[in-house]
């Protein structure tokens, strides 16, 4: 039975996440299926930084960094994440970038595995990783005459030999949509004694994960992008609690700034890490960014009540799997494939369709019609099947992100009649919408 | 003859600069002398960050990495940054924290040093640089296998033996306000094929600096001190161009992020470098904190039409040469001795006072009554001549910065009016300014 757009608001009308959207600021006329690139903008975000910035700062100076508990955030937006990663109390810290981070907890991956086992000279990772984790890769084995090994997703569970160091993976992958079982995949590559680092940039707040339930070594995510913590906002970092105070490695990472020191504030000319996760911190934290992700986080607190991230799951699960049903559906014949999995177990929370030629161009009309997804360019290779395996995807893609936070399913419905009105129409091959490639 | 809290005023009715005050928001009743540790707020941020958060973000939301140049931020703030540290255009990006840019710059020079003569081993520093510097500088040597070379600032030149790869040091020092002479000091260095590594954190927007003139080679520095960009702002960091774009050495410095691919939004899985100074930046940015910080230096953009760092410098040396006079005539008999030199060619923006006993209860009276400075705690070896040489000293230290963008001669004679009185009626031996250090 077809589903109609009727269909569509009745699913919006039993949603027992709806309520979450009026935490939200969106702009009229959008359908903004982009979160997985830029979260929304929380509705308490404006006051929250206008206040650190005319009180905390520009009244209160200094003393902020006691009283407005400054020097903690880190910790305490930390621990409020914690939750949905899975990570436990002072497991996680909010700060720097997630290339930064992914640095940090590399070499100390790195220094754990070769002080352990010093013939393990390879870091495997997939060739579709997202590219800054690579370079980051790449410098870290340049550096330290080891091999950075890059392989199809299908080939990670043989590329897992005696001597590989790190397993570096991103749980979700940023082009296709595809999740990988972290937890199958840590038990085989600790099975090889191989550790494990995984990058949550699409996955925190967008899927459930549980980081010690995996076991996992260490983790690495993004704060701008499901968590709604606004532009370039703090990244995180968890390190299982096994390896985060190791006492033989003082420098188990190398960005030893004053902020992971054991006594900041001792001013003694030599480095002594604090205890835990405390050491993955290095400098001096942007306070007005770092508080306006304690806005994005305080939503999925609120969250909390209305069944958290299983509940976020489950919606996301069904807008994702109405998306592909409903492009099916009406879109057929203009050659659209699926790039993300079909299978739950394997899908995060977008959806990435192919296209053999025009994906920039429709993108660009969606985009005029207000309906703000992206484009990704393909490595121009042989693609896949286009059949949502999980496997490698060389075409040109359009990417879809469904936030349950703030997506209905009427949303989901209007986007789909948006694309097929432009393949239908071939609005897509007006020549403004085929310009150079804007940066995006 | 004894200067007069009238001649104060009068200073202030003179003073060229004394319209630049406007563009800040100073709490009423204080008089902030710590703007060395957290500059105050200019008043045109609160609507910039609004601006920023509503509209660029909440409503733009993606788009704004290009409509709103979010992508070219480090270095267009650079290029407004780098007249005021003697630094060309496209040479100077603001990114991430003072300490990660150190450990960026630092393992470049020693990259380029050890390349070209492997057998230099060791880094100097000063002893009694900032502790980060130094954190970050002994992680690097663990890391491979080098010598950290701790010396006194009157050490330095018998130091630089052909042993030493590179020389790191901060300009002005943090807890005496001693200024090195930055052009000498590199001179004498390079006559040994030692590379120049300076922290100017405590410099810029202080006092005139002039890197390319001084030939340096590397430099970093704070956003959130003299520079007014908010708690946490993003850093700086320049690389002479004789080192930007060195072909030879693609991962010159280690953090190795997209931000600073020649091609980020290529994708491509491979690292090529940037060209010049953007391959200094790593991962995406705190865009809110970094906006806020253009509002910091929009505030020297318009003082260059009242003379910009020359008039400041002026009106700086005129404030700390003030402050050691009026303390010296007005507060005798107390034990107060100077850390800070008085020679001109030596001092920073601040001055520093040496006490015996008592230098952290004095400075809590003085912020009782609306007095902002700051204490640091002395080694508890013998101190130095107290003659304020620049030497070192290892005696507790009441710390006064002198922001001459905000601080009038008027507000130096009634900050000492109050130590006065704070010394003269023992007021700084009450129970309540005595109790356990809080962290500051």
């Amino acid at each position: 039975m077809t589903i109609t757009h009727q269909d569509c608001r009745a699913l919006d009308a039993q949603d027992p996440l709806a309520p979450l959207r009026a935490h939200f600021t969106l702009p009229p006329g959008v359908i903004y299926l982009d979160g997985n690139s830029l979260g929304v903008l929380p509705k308490a975000t404006a006051a929250r930084v206008a206040d650190v910035v005319a009180r905390e700062w520009g009244t209160d100076l200094i003393k902020s960094w006691n009283t407005a508990s400054w020097f903690d955030l880190p910790q305490r937006l930390g621990n409020q994440l914690a939750p949905l990663i899975g990570a436990g109390k002072d497991e996680v810290v909010c700060t720097d970038s997630t290339s930064i981070n992914l640095y940090k907890v590399l070499s100390a991956a790195l220094n754990i595995a070769r002080e352990d086992s010093p013939t393990r000279k390879r870091i495997v990772s997939e060739r579709s990783n997202f590219p800054t984790d690579l370079y980051i890769a790449e410098g870290l084995c340049k550096e330290r005459g080891l091999e950075l090994v890059l392989v199809e997703p299908e080939d990670i569970a043989a590329a897992l030999t005696s001597d590989v160091a790190v397993l570096m993976l991103t749980h979700v992958n940023y082009r296709t949509g595809a999740m990988h079982d972290m937890a199958a995949i840590t038990a085989a590559a600790h099975a090889q004694g191989i550790l494990c680092v995984w990058d949550l940039a699409h996955s925190a707040g967008a899927v459930p994960v549980d980081l010690n339930g995996a076991g996992a070594d260490f983790s690495i995510g993004c704060g701008y992008k499901y968590l709604n913590g606004g532009p370039g906002a703090p990244a995180f970092v968890w390190v299982h609690p096994r390896h985060a105070s190791r006492p033989d490695l003082k420098f188990m990472q190398p960005l030893s700034g004053w902020w992971g020191h054991a006594a900041p504030f001792a001013f003694t000319p030599d480095y002594q890490p604090a205890p835990g996760i405390t050491r993955y911190l290095c400098g001096t934290q942007p306070i007005i960014s770092l508080s306006a992700l304690q806005c994005g986080l305080d939503v999925f607190t609120a969250a909390q009540s209305l069944g958290g991230m299983a509940a976020l799951r489950t919606k996301s699960l069904a807008l994702t799997d109405l998306f592909i049903k409903l492009v099916e559906e009406r879109c057929a014949g203009h050659g659209l494939g699926l790039a993300t999995p079909r299978d739950h177990a394997r899908r995060g929370s977008q959806v990435c369709l192919t296209k053999d030629t025009g994906a920039y161009a429709i993108v660009q009309a969606l985009i005029a019609r207000g309906v703000i997804g992206d484009y990704r360019a393909g490595s121009g290779a042989a693609s896949g099947s286009g059949k949502g395996n999980g496997g490698t995807v060389h075409k040109d893609i359009l990417r879809f992100g469904f936030t349950p936070l703030y997506i209905g399913f009427e949303d989901v419905w209007n986007a789909v009649e948006h694309l097929r009105q432009v393949l239908d129409t071939a609005e897509w091959q007006r020549p403004e919408f085929n310009q150079q490639h804007a940066v995006t």
